[in-house]
C-alpha cells in the first residue's frame, strides 16, 4: 500500500513552515521555526529535523511518510540544492536535500518557492486536470513556475522559469535586484507597486492622493490597495500600470507555450480585480490573433497561509 | 519487425517537397510539385498523392512506410489541419492530415515548419541527444520550435512557439505582418534586414555603402550580406543590429526553458559569424547571472536543401 502522507516544507527568509499532509492535501499538522535565527545551515537543519521529528510523532510514524518536499530560495531540483540563495544567511552552494535526507531518515526532494507553487497548483488546487499552465507569483518578487505537457519545466540545468526577468523596458528601464534593467519584478512585484507610488508621487506634485499621508519611504504596496480600496484615483492608476505591464508580459509567454491557464498566486493577488481586470485586459489586447480569448486567468485556490507548505508538500509525491 | 521508411512532406507557398527517409536521415528519393498551382486543396492533394505514389513504386511498397509527417504554414499538431495560413491559396481550416492519409492510405501527421525543425534537429541533426532546446527559424518570417524534457512544446490549443511575435520594441516598434507592431519578427527576419537597410539608407544619407547601388526598393537581405562580405561598413552593422535584437529575445526565452542549445537554421544563418557573434554578444551581455556561459549557440546540422522534408519525415516516425 502506498505510504499516505508526506511532508512539506516552506523555506522563507523569515521563517521555515514544517506541515504534514494528506492526499486530499489537508494539512494534519504544522510547526515552524525561524530560519535567520542560525548562522551555519547545520544548526538550522538539526531543529529543523527536531521539529519534523516531534510532527511525525504526534501524528503518525516515519514509515507512513512518502517523502518530503522543500521550496527554498533558488532551490535546484536537479542537485537538490540551494545555490547562492541572496536572501538566506548560508552562502554559496547548500547540499540542503541530501544533509536533511541523511537527519531524517525519509528521502527529500527540493525546488524554488515559485515550481513548488505550480506543483501544489497541479495537485490540490486551480490547475488540477491542466497540462500546461503558467503560476506567477507575485510577492516581494516576480517568480513562475511553468507547466508544459503535465510536466514541470525545469530546463537543462533546473533554473527555468525566471519569467520575473524578462526584459520589459529595454531602455532606461528600473534597476532590478538582479543587476539589470528593465525586469518585470521591478515592476510588477510588491516592491515594485511601491516604487511606481513613489514615482507618481514625485512626478505629479499637485495630483491629490491619500498616498501622501503616508512618509514616501515607507509606502507599501498594501498602502495602496487600501488608498485603492476607498476609491483613490493615483492608487487605481498604480494598480493599472502594474497590471498593464503584466498582461504584456503575460502576451509573450502565451507566444511561448500557449498555456491553457495564467494562474496568480501570492500577496499581490490579493488585490483581485483591481489587478486581473487590467491583466486581462492589457494581455487579450496583445496577443497575437491565434491566442485571442483562449487564456483562463485564473487566481491561486490554494488557501494562502497553507500555500507555500502545500505547494511544497506535492513534490514529496514525486521524490524516488 | 518495424518499418524502415518514413515520407517527408515540406508545404511552402510555392514548392510541396516529398521525399522518402530512412532510420539514419537518408533521403531515398525526392520531388516536388507547385504548391500554388491549385486553388482547390483537393486539386492540390490529388497531385501530391500522385507524386506520392510515383516515388514509393520507385523504390519500395507502401507496407514499408511508417508513416508520413508534413510541415506546413500554421499547421496543428493536435487537430493535424491547416488553420488560416496567411500565404496559401485555400482558406479557413483544412483537415489535411486526414484529407491525405485518406487518398495514399498512410497515416498522416503534421505540425508548422518550424517544429518540424526542431523535430528533425533531435532525431537527425544538432540536438541529437539534447531533451531541452530551441530552433529559431529565420527565413521570411522568424519561427520557432521548442522541446522541453524531450518533448515538443505545443501548448493547450497546438499552437505554442510562436517566438518570432514576442514583442522587443514596445513603442514606435515596426508594424509586423501578424499586424502588431514591435515583434522580433519585423526586425530580424530576413524582411527585416531588407527594411533595415532601407531605414539606414534613409537615415543616413551621408553614409557611403554599396547598398546605395541597388534601387532601395529592391534590396534583400541577400545583397545586405554580399556587401558585408566585401567589409562594406552600414551592411556589417545592419547585421549587428539583427544579431543584438536576436541575442536580447533569447536571454528572455532562456529565462523561460533554460534550454542546453538554441540552434539556428533558415535562410538568415548563412551569415554565420557575421551574425552570430553578435547575437553571443549580445545574449550574455543580457542574460541573468545564473545562466550565462550555460547556453550553447549552434547552427542547424541540416543540409539546407535537405532539412525542411528531413524535419518533416521525423514526424513520420511518431504517428500512430
Amino acid at each position: 500500500m502506498e505510504k499516505p502522507y508526506v511532508i512539506g516544507i516552506d523555506v522563507g527568509g523569515t521563517n521555515s513552515v514544517v506541515g504534514i499532509v494528506d492526499k486530499r492535501g489537508q494539512i494534519l499538522i504544522s510547526g515552524s521555526i525561524k530560519t535567520a535565527k542560525h548562522a551555519k545551515v547545520e544548526d538550522y537543519l538539526d531543529e529543523l529535523t527536531e521539529l519534523i521529528n516531534d510532527l511525525i510523532e504526534q501524528t503518525t510514524t516515519k514509515a507512513q511518510i512518502k517523502g518530503i518536499g522543500a521550496g527554498t530560495p533558488n532551490g535546484n531540483y536537479f542537485t537538490g540544492s540551494i545555490e547562492f540563495a541572496p536572501n538566506l544567511n548560508w552562502k554559496g552552494v547548500i547540499p540542503f536535500a541530501q544533509m536533511l535526507e541523511d537527519r531524517v531518515g525519509i528521502p527529500v526532494a527540493l525546488t524554488n518557492d515559485a515550481n513548488a507553487a505550480a506543483i501544489g497548483e497541479m495537485t490540490y488546487g486551480a490547475a488540477r486536470g491542466m497540462k500546461d499552465f503558467i503560476v506567477i507569483t507575485l510577492g516581494t518578487g516576480v517568480g513562475s513556475g511553468i507547466v508544459v505537457n503535465g510536466q514541470l519545466v525545469y530546463g537543462h540545468d533546473g533554473f527555468a522559469g525566471e519569467l520575473g526577468h524578462v526584459i520589459m523596458r529595454r531602455h532606461n528601464g528600473r534597476l532590478c535586484g538582479c543587476g539589470r534593467t528593465g525586469c518585470l519584478e521591478a515592476y510588477s512585484s510588491a516592491t515594485g507597486v511601491a516604487r511606481t507610488a513613489r514615482e507618481y508621487l514625485e512626478l505629479r506634485p499637485d495630483a491629490q492622493t491619500r498616498l501622501r499621508n503616508i512618509p514616501m519611504d515607507d509606502i507599501t504596496s498594501k498602502d495602496v490597495f487600501d488608498a485603492a480600496m476607498t476609491g483613490d484615483e493615483m492608487a487605481k492608476e498604480i494598480f493599472r500600470f502594474t497590471g498593464e505591464m503584466l498582461g504584456e508580459a503575460f502576451a509573450d509567454f502565451v507566444a511561448f507555450s500557449s498555456p491553457e491557464a495564467i494562474i496568480l498566486f501570492g500577496g499581490l493577488s490579493k488585490a483581485g480585480d483591481m489587478i486581473m481586470n487590467p491583466i486581462r485586459e492589457s494581455m487579450e489586447k496583445n496577443l497575437l490573433n491565434i491566442y485571442k480569448n483562449k487564456v483562463k486567468l485564473m487566481f491561486s485556490e490554494l488557501k494562502e497561509s497553507d500555500a507555500a507548505v502545500l505547494g511544497a508538500s506535492a513534490l514529496g509525491w514525486e521524490v524516488k
